[in-house]
C-alpha cells in the first residue's frame, strides 16, 4: 500500500517547528508494508490543503494528515475537507461529552470554540483522542483511506497507536508481512554492517534486513512480504535463527523493545534497585527510565547534581576530590556513583558528570567530555567518552551510553539477561 | 516571492532521518521576505523528482532542493533534472580538482562514482562547496529560480550561508514578510481566542494572526505580508502594541522564546536559584530546564524522589504525613517543596508527585491526579491538577503547570519579569 502524508500548518513553513511526527509516522507504517511516498507540508490555507489532498489521492491508497485542527481561526482543515469530501460537518455527541469532561475537569468554562471541536465531517469514522479535544476522522471514500488527526505529537501518536494502526492491520487491502526484531548494543552500525555483508548478500528477494541505529544500540529488523505465507513464514524464521548467532556477543534480547525496558524487566525479575547521580544530563536519563510504566519496581530515584555544592551534600563527594581532580573528571565519577549506591541505598547506581557545552570547555577537557560511572555488586566501573560539541546530542549520548554501562555490568554481574 | 523545498531521499520517507534543514531553511529565507509555501519530501526515483519540481514550480519562483546528490544516487537526481532542464550534464574541473584534493587529504583512493561529483548540469551556475564534495547548483530557467543542494545539514548551510542567501538577496524580492511573536501563559487558547475575536477581526487583511499552543502556554504571532513595505511596518507595530495590551494579564514576553528560558533568564538576572523535588515527572521537568545553555546560573539540581524513602531521606517529608495522607497529596507536596527548598539551599523550589498512569489510580485518586507546590521567598502555594490517562503527556503537562507556576510567583513575588 502507498501512503502519503500531509502536514498542515504555518509554522513549520516559517520555521518554527521541526517536522517530528512524519518521521514517527513512517516508522510505524513501515512495518505495516506501507511505503510512505511523498510528505507534504502545506499552510493553513483552503487552496493548498485542497491541492495537496487532490495531489495525494492521484499517487497513494492511504492519505494521513496532521495538524489545522485546532479551536482557532487559524484552523480551516474541517471545513476545507468538507468541500473536498462534499459533505458537511455535523456536531458529534461523543465527542462534545469529552471536550466537556476534559473542560469540568479543568474548571474551566467551556466557549462555542470548544464545542466545535466536536464537529466532524458527516461521513467519518469518528477517532477518538483521549489525549485532547480534537477527534481523529477516518473517511474511506474515492478508493481512498483519508486519516485526519491533531498535529500536537503526542496527540497524534495516541491516535495512531490506538485507532489507526489496529484498523491498517486488519485493512483487506493489506498485504501479509512479518518482521521480527532484535536488539544489539555496544557495537557500531557501520561494524555491524561489515559482519553482517555475507549475510545479506545470502538473503532471499523477499526478505529485508534493516538497521535502525540509536547511540551505541542497533535495531536488527528482518522483514518479510509476499504471497507465499507458508514458505515466507519459513525463510524468515530461518533467517531470523542465522542472524541470532551472527551477532550473539552483542545481542541485547529479540523483540522490539528499548534497552532501558530491558533493563527495567531483568532488574526487576531480579529483585535489583537502581539509583542516578546526574550532572551534565539533568534529569535526562532519569526521564528514559521514569517515562516508561512500571519503573518504580526497580529506578528508586536519585540526585540532579548539577553544582558542586549538591554532589557533596548529596552524595559526600569529597571537596578535595572536586578541588584537585575538577567536576569532570574519574575520581569524581567514582565518588559520585558510590555516593548514590550508599546514600539512595540501591543494588545499582549511575553516575554521569560532563561538559555537555557549548561553553565550559578547555583544551584539556573540550566541550563533549563525559565521564560515566556504574557503582554495582562487585566494584564501580567507570569510563572517558568524548562525544561532539552540540549541547542536546551530548547529554542524548552520555544517557545512552551509561545505559549500555549498565547493562553490561548487570549482564556480567548477574548473568540475568538471557 | 514564493519559495519551496524538495527534499529528495529514501532515508526521510522510511522515518530514518527527521528532516531538519527545511525548518532551518524557512528561517533563512523568512527575513529576505520569501514566504515557504510547501516542502514536499520525494523518494529517489526519477518520475517523483521530476513530478515535485513541475508542481513547485508552478506554484512558486524559487525552487530549492536538498540531497540525492551523493555518490551512490547521484544518478538518478542529475539525470533526472538535466532531462527537467533539457540539458546534459558535464564534468566540472575545478569540482573535479576540489574532490581530487579531499580524496588525497584522507589518504583514500578515489573511485569513477567519486569523479562523477564533478558532473553539473550544463548551464548552471557552480555553487563551491567547501565542506564536501557534491558541489550545490543554481539554474534560472522557465522564469524561476532553482537551487539544488546536498543533503547533510552542515553542506547545505555551508552552502545556504556562503552562496545562496548572498546571490537571493541582491534579487529583488517582491515581497516583504514581517513576524511579531510573544508568549502568554497560564490561560487556554480557547479563551485566548476569544478574548481577540475582535482583535482578529479588525486586522488589515495582509495582517495574520496565529496561535501556537502548548500545555498551558500559547505563543502568539502576528505576520504582515505585502509591497508597501513602508505602510506594513507601521501597521504590524501598530497591531503588534494593540496585541501586546489585550494579552497584558498572560505576557510573559515579546519575542520567540521558550517560558523556560524566559524563567532562568529572569531568575538569573535577579541573582535567584532553583531547585526541584521531582516524583511522578522522574527528572522531565529537570530536563526541560537543563537542556538549555547557562541553566546552570540558576538551577542548582534536586531530587528525583521516586520512592517514599527517598522523599523521606533526601526532603525530610515526614513519614506519618506520607502515611496519613499518601505520597500523592497536598500535605506531601507542601513538605517536598520546603525540603528541597532547606535541604538544597535555594531561594525557590518546584516539587512534584502525581500518579502518571497507567496504574496506580483510584477512585478517590485517579490516573492523572498531580500536586504541584512551589517554595518562594514568601511561603509555598500548591495545585492540585487531574490531567488525563496516558502517562506521558501527563508527564509533560505537570512539568509544563510546574512551570506556569514557578513564573507565576516569581512574577507576583519579585515583579522581575515585566
Amino acid at each position: 500500500m502507498k501512503a502519503e502524508i500531509i502536514t498542515i500548518g504555518d509554522e513549520i513553513l516559517i520555521g518554527q517547528i521541526v517536522d517530528t511526527n512524519s518521521a514517527w509516522m513512517a516508522q510505524q507504517l513501515n512495518p505495516l508494508g506501507i511505503d510512505v511516498v511523498q510528505i507534504s507540508s502545506v499552510p493553513d490555507k483552503p487552496e493548498a490543503i485542497q491541492q495537496a489532498f487532490e495531489l495525494a489521492a492521484r499517487r497513494s491508497d492511504l492519505i494521513l494528515s496532521t495538524g489545522g485542527l485546532g479551536p482557532t481561526k487559524d484552523d480551516v482543515t474541517k471545513q476545507t475537507l468538507a468541500a473536498y469530501f462534499n459533505t458537511t460537518l455535523r456536531r458529534d455527541k461523543q465527542v462534545e461529552k469529552h471536550v466537556e469532561a476534559i473542560f469540568s475537569k479543568l474548571n474551566r468554562p467551556m466557549l462555542e470554540v470548544n464545542r466545535q471541536q466536536a464537529d466532524v465531517l458527516d461521513h467519518a469514522v469518528v477517532l477518538h483522542n483521549e489525549t485532547g479535544t480534537a477527534p481523529g476522522m477516518w473517511v474511506e471514500a474515492k478508493e481512498r483511506i483519508y486519516v485526519m488527526m491533531p498535529g500536537v505529537p503526542q496527540e497524534m501518536k495516541y491516535l495512531m497507536e490506538n485507532e489507526v494502526l489496529p484498523r491498517l492491520r486488519q485493512h483487506p487491502s493489506q498485504q501479509t508481512i512479518w518482521h521480527r526484531t532484535l536488539l544489539t548494543a555496544g557495537i557500531g552500525e557501520s561494524f555491524l554492517a561489515q559482519q553482517l555483508s555475507a549475510f545479506e548478500d545470502q538473503l532471499p528477494r523477499a526478505i529485508h534486513l534493516a538497521y535502525l541505529p540509536q547511540y551505541g544500540q542497533v535495531k536488527l529488523r528482518l522483514t518479510a512480504s509476499g504471497q507465499d505465507t507458508l514458505a515466507l513464514d519459513q525463510q524468515i524464521a530461518l533467517q531470523f535463527e542465522k542472524l541470532q548467532q551472527l551477532v550473539a556477543p552483542y545481542l541485547v534480547g529479540i523483540g522490539d523493545i528499548l534497552l532501558e525496558q530491558y533493563i527495567l524487566d531483568n532488574m526487576g525479575d531480579a529483585g535489583l534497585s537502581l539509583s542516578v547521580a546526574e550532572s551534565c544530563t539533568g534529569g535526562y536519563l532519569s526521564h528514559l527510565l521514569t517515562r516508561l510504566p512500571g519503573s518504580s519496581r526497580v529506578f528508586k530515584g536519585g540526585g540532579i547534581v548539577y553544582s558542586n555544592a549538591l554532589k557533596t551534600r548529596l552524595l559526600d563527594v569529597a571537596e578535595e576530590t572536586l578541588a584537585t581532580h575538577g567536576a569532570v573528571s574519574e575520581a569524581v565519577v567514582i565518588e559520585m556513583a558510590q555516593g548514590a549506591q550508599r546514600n539512595f541505598v540501591t543494588d545499582y547506581s549511575i553516575a554521569i558528570t560532563g561538559i555537555a557545552g557549548p561553553d565550559g570547555g578547555s583544551d584539556e577537557k573540550p566541550v563533549g567530555t563525559v565521564w560515566i560511572a556504574i557503582a554495582g555488586r562487585n566494584g564501580v566501573r567507570a569510563k572517558k567518552f568524548i562525544f561532539g560539541k552540540v549541547r542536546i546530542p551530548n547529554i542524548e549520548r552520555a544517557a545512552a551510553n551509561a545505559l549500555v554501562m549498565l547493562y553490561d555490568m548487570v549482564k556480567t554481574e548477574r548473568a540475568i539477561m538471557s
